[in-house]
């Protein structure tokens, strides 16, 4: 099927500088730790050093009696309706359960951080230590501690009785898979294991919270979302989100774990006991150890194919870890496992499982890359045992328009096809991969484009440029690709656009910068907005012009009506003078989750080191459907961010946990993120299939780059070894141990 | 006439505390010296110390080689397109002539204040000392030395030929005042004297400039008006106004003394060749004799009535003085000089001249008080020659809807007669005045009530509660005023309503706080603005009560249907819930000048010490037409504080200038202002007469209170000591010299 004609864009398709740069360049960007206020004290985070204790007794009193200390606090100190504090509530500073390693228990204000380092010495804090669960499947069984004494297990059938780890069990049933086996010539199956990481975002959480005495909390904090973080912190501190003004900081990497609240409940708390602005910055190892990682997780999968090549059945079993709390990322995983494929007969289970280590958190399309680990293998295998290209049997069987979708929503026009082929015809894939220890792997992917409410205000400047006022996190370029979007809405340059980031109080309803939602559903808002000062705009030239209301059309750019005509600015002119009112409009939109999907597929070539298990990554290509590029760089960044962030997952980076529930390399210097010097280019192709929800065509691009690459390595380190990898991560070790009989 | 009936309001006419009070009195508010940005350096102004000067070079290489100073800057440095730069600009940074003793010649910026000044004084500046001119009437004189070559007379006759101080020639001229005088049957006469005087705002000017190497200029400061801080930058600078993002702190007063920018371009400047965020703060000398006052005046004037006591004709002839560049508020004086009452026969001709001191300023009402010392001295001896109570005088010659207002055309419905029978009515006129050397003065005044452009948004929070972003610096509690009146449109209450003040960028454009506008066409723009939203949330509430999209209505707060009503904040829940977009709103005005004005009379009773002169206040009453007192508090606090400057003005206030132009008392010790310990209780009279131009009858309230004083002052001390004051201000010294023969 050929993508359909893109139309002619003056502003999309370009790539300027983005309005954030010289300041991000030049060190005047102000991140989470920069917030200096006057009188600003500093707080610290006492945790706890078991992952799993009862707590007895905590004694604050003499880390309050040491000079320069201004405020103490502990789980005591927030607000419980019901029998018990939300889980929310819980994670940030607990009750009478500390639930991993690192789970805050108290924290200080101090005149200095020293003083408060000092302090949290001080505090007492008598525990019980008991047995931790630290692995998925183990905390399954029936005779796991519990981790959490109310979790039931949630069901289709209903809820549980029995105190459990097991929080849900869900899953999909699409035809009757067992019959599909039954059709199939080739079935191949295995048991995928990934292990918690960490989203590795550069720039630790660090917020300064103010608690003014007329009882206003104003919260400067890095985040993917100041309005959630507005919510969950007028929640956890039952105060109304009117008296919450969160301030966002410019932000250093997020991926999914800068959605929740950490400490900005808990500064809140120190600035109200103490009456001083209180700053709160974690380190790495606080990171590591105290926010949510992406879970571990364990994958039995199955597939089944005619011999022809055609797909047939599915069927997985998939346990997420949740963390201390209930709530991973398992249906969306099993939402996405599948999505690049038409099956027929697919079934899931999915369990979400409690264990004794920090509540996952959203990574970069969260849950998909741990499915696409597993299914991307048997794919693989598949091929290989029908004598097929890998790239080809995917082809055959591409979802398409009108094959289901995830959830059985039928795809609207969707960009997979056109992604495997883009694959095939790439120089890469045509270049032949010689020597010895190499293979090539490949892998396809999807994730969804979720919509939600975005909101922005615009004016017109009486120069005919115009302000955009958004609420949304500049993580990826945002600025310039809503700028852009509403520049090629008015018809004007994007020079002329000059969008800003502002507070919770300045502007409507914004959902969270994630689910490669902003440049989607932002830009609709935007080009709402467009659209209303336009019409604004056609009235009131209307009456200079002494023309009928609906006489006045625009088209390119321009303002007409019979002899008369005006270029956006030259408008602007007529109808925003200095007589005349200023201009201004808003654009709402609350778009749906399920918008038309993003797929990638990804070529990798290595070479494993036979002495020492080392994987060097050769060359790397991501192909990837952005519907409508709005502006290339950005989107060639996104393919090659979640690409590199899925070959560190795939080879390096894991949570590395002693018995104890210990994390053993919670530090940059153990904890291995790739480098440039661990790394090729990424070498990218942008597919465009525009997207017919969105009137730019646009696909959420952020996320589904860090699908295909688990599977792709593996697939390529299997053509290097004769191994299949069913693991996580390939480290040296890992690979030299499934090559070599070490025993 | 009696006043009509006011609606029932919930919120409008209540004292709800100010949402900016917290801030404002534990020190966390943040004025113009108050920003800190990283790496910034200080800013010092080097000043012409002669009143008129030809600057014959200037060198600034030994200030630039000094350890520490980082970039020095002069008017060269400044764009000029055409002949020669605009009077703007040549105020903020002089080019080759001094014009006014504190005119600015250069500028340096250093890491620190000690070392700016230092190199301020190795900057070697050669001038040509020429003789000043310092009197209005003096620099009318066809042989006074000329301030400005360039400067030739406008007047309805067209352009003169002539260099002169005389920059215009303008006035009025209603019915036929020649024939009006004969018919007179009393005529009196006066010439009439103010001085240069300053607005003595609290806050010195301060702001902070940082250029980034992107092209973007961003100004922090202490301004009435960031919209045209941004427009006067971005003119003298020569860049486009998308450049500039003015930022505007809190501001300790600026009584129209902080329209203007003095130091923004400078500090601009300086940040560009530095690199570096420059702050350039005043000290309260360089506020005298670098900023703008407002003007020394001469009034000649005449006015005639009947036997009866109706006044039949009026002349004046006044004499304003701009400062070193054309431009004083002599027409506005004019204008607003005869206003309170109604006189068939009128003309008035007026003068604007330039002379060696400070561009002149405005400042509370401007030009109105020094014509309502002239008028309401006359008014009071007409008064006594024809044996009528002054007020009484004053009711029957009122004003009123229909007779002719400034400018010429009809007043609507306005409250001078009201304002005058209140004053007849209160307890203080009534009550009898004893004692020996004392008095009692009345004086009636007026003022306008300026619309302008106004711009606002809007937004429901999740919560129901509403977020207000508006442009106008907050001076006299407009932030509650506004909120209050979005509140009374919405049926919610004033702490439902959270009000902002935002930057240039994050709002449409805003024009000045001024002019008594910000509550009259802001609070428009607000009542637009909710008004807008009501329709938008009707609509949503149709489509979720499968209603008629017109089906629904709204009245007290609360939307119907039907069956179905929701209030407000029910409603909020139902059509912009987590599933529904957002709700923004905006409003705007563009409302005219000429909005229904403000009158005010004045009770002064005073003593005159007959030994050293000094009049003491022993009870002062201000009755004034609110239209309708939003915040009646802050109405109050309006009212008392123009009384108050009008007062010293009356009493103590002058710029004190040698023969040499330099002034004399640049300190607030030698400058005496009055404090609590000179004054009573300001009592106060509100009266509403609604303003029919605005959707809740509200009239500016913040100007006309400085109007009366001078005069009302000046016929008390004329009662308590026999003798007319014809000059200001009425000192110790100069009443010592009217009432006793010193020869």
């Amino acid at each position: 099927m050929a993508a359909p004609t893109k139309p002619e864009y003056k502003v999309i398709g370009t790539r300027p500088v983005r309005p954030d740069g010289i300041d991000k360049v030049t060190g005047r960007a102000q991140y989470g730790a920069d917030i200096r206020q006057a009188r600003m004290i500093y707080g610290k985070v006492l945790r706890s050093p078991h992952a799993h204790a009862n707590i007895k007794r905590i004694d604050t009193s003499k880390a309050e009696a040491l000079e320069g200390v201004k405020a103490v606090v502990t789980g005591a100190d927030l607000p419980q309706s019901g029998d018990r504090r939300s889980d929310k509530s819980l994670n940030v500073l607990a009750a009478d359960k500390a639930l991993y390693r690192g789970h805050a228990i108290a924290a200080v204000a101090a005149t200095n951080p020293y003083i408060a380092d000092e302090a949290l010495k001080l505090i007492e804090v008598e525990y019980e230590v008991l047995p931790p669960v630290l692995d998925v499947r183990e905390a399954m069984r029936p005779d796991a501690p519990v981790v959490l004494d109310w979790v039931r297990t949630t069901s289709m059938a209903g809820t549980g009785e029995e105190p459990t780890n097991v929080a849900a069990k869900g899953g999909f049933n699409f035809g009757d898979a067992d019959k599909g086996f039954e059709e199939c010539d080739e079935i191949v199956e295995g048991e995928f294991k990934t292990k918690m990481v960490h989203q590795g975002y550069i720039e630790p959480q660090a917020c300064t919270a103010m608690w003014n005495p007329d009882g206003q909390l104003t919260v400067w904090t890095s985040t993917q979302g100041s309005f959630p973080v507005r919510n969950d912190t007028s929640e956890i501190l039952d105060i109304p989100i009117s008296k919450v003004k969160v301030v966002p900081t410019e932000i250093g990497g997020g991926f999914g774990g800068k959605i929740p609240v950490y400490i900005e409940p808990t500064a809140a708390l120190l600035s109200k006991k103490s009456g001083r602005p209180v700053a709160l910055r974690l380190d790495r190892t606080n990171v590591f150890e105290g926010t949510g990682p992406t879970s571990g997780t364990s994958i039995k999968a199955k597939i089944g194919a005619t011999k022809d090549g055609k797909l047939v059945a599915a069927y997985a079993d998939m346990a997420y870890e949740a963390g201390c709390f209930p709530g991973s990322s398992v249906t969306l995983g099993a939402m996405a496992m599948f999505a690049p494929y038409d099956i027929e007969h697919v079934k899931i289970d999915t369990y979400d499982v409690v264990v004794n280590k920090p509540h996952v958190q959203d990574y970069r399309a969260p849950g998909a890359p741990a499915a696409g680990f597993a299914i991307e293998q048997l794919v693989d295998e598949l091929a290989e045992k029908l004598h097929i290209d890998p790239l080809k049997l995917k082809q055959m069987n591409s979802s398409h328009e009108g094959t289901r979708g995830p959830g059985g929503m039928p795809f609207s026009r969707i960009g997979q096809e056109e992604c495997v082929e883009a694959a095939m015809n790439s120089e890469h894939y045509k270049s032949p991969l010689e020597g010895p220890n190499r293979g090539r792997g490949v892998a396809s992917g999807f994730w969804f484009n979720v919509g939600l409410r975005s909101s922005v205000n615009i004016s017109v400047q009486p120069d005919g440029t115009v302000n955009l006022v958004e609420g949304n996190t500049d993580i990826g370029g945002t600025r310039a690709s809503l700028a852009m979007q509403l520049a090629e809405t008015l018809g004007i340059a994007y020079e002329d656009v000059k969008p800003m980031v502002v507070d919770t109080d300045a502007v409507g309803y914004n959902d969270v910068t994630a689910g490669s939602r902003t440049t989607y559903a932002t830009g609709m808002a935007v080009n709402k907005a467009g659209l209303n000062l336009i019409e604004k705009m056609k009235g009131l030239l209307a009456a200079k012009w002494s023309a009928e209301p609906d006489a006045v059309e625009f088209a390119s750019g321009t303002f007409s009506s019979g002899e008369n005509s005006a270029s956006f600015r030259e408008a602007a002119g007529i109808v925003a003078g200095p007589a005349d009112a200023t201009l201004n409009a808003t654009g709402e939109v609350s778009a749906g989750v399920l918008v038309g999907g993003g797929f990638s597929t990804h070529i990798v070539d290595v070479e494993v080191d036979p002495d020492t298990g080392k994987t060097q990554i050769l060359r790397y290509t991501v192909v990837q459907d952005a519907g409508t590029a709005i502006h290339p760089s950005y989107v060639e960044g996104q393919m090659q961010g979640g690409a590199v962030q899925g070959i560190g997952w795939a080879l390096n980076e894991e949570y590395y946990y002693d018995e104890e529930g210990k994390m053993a390399n919670a530090s940059f210097l153990d904890y291995r993120l790739p480098t440039t010097l661990d790394l090729p280019m990424i070498e990218t192709v942008i597919v465009e299939v525009p997207n017919p929800t969105h009137p730019f065509g646009v696909r959420g691009v952020g996320e589904v780059s860090i699908v295909p690459p688990l599977g792709a390595i593996a697939n390529a380190v299997y053509r290097a070894t004769g191994v299949r990898q069913f693991e996580l991560p390939m480290s040296p070790r890992r690979v030299l141990e499934t090559t070599h009989d070490l025993g």
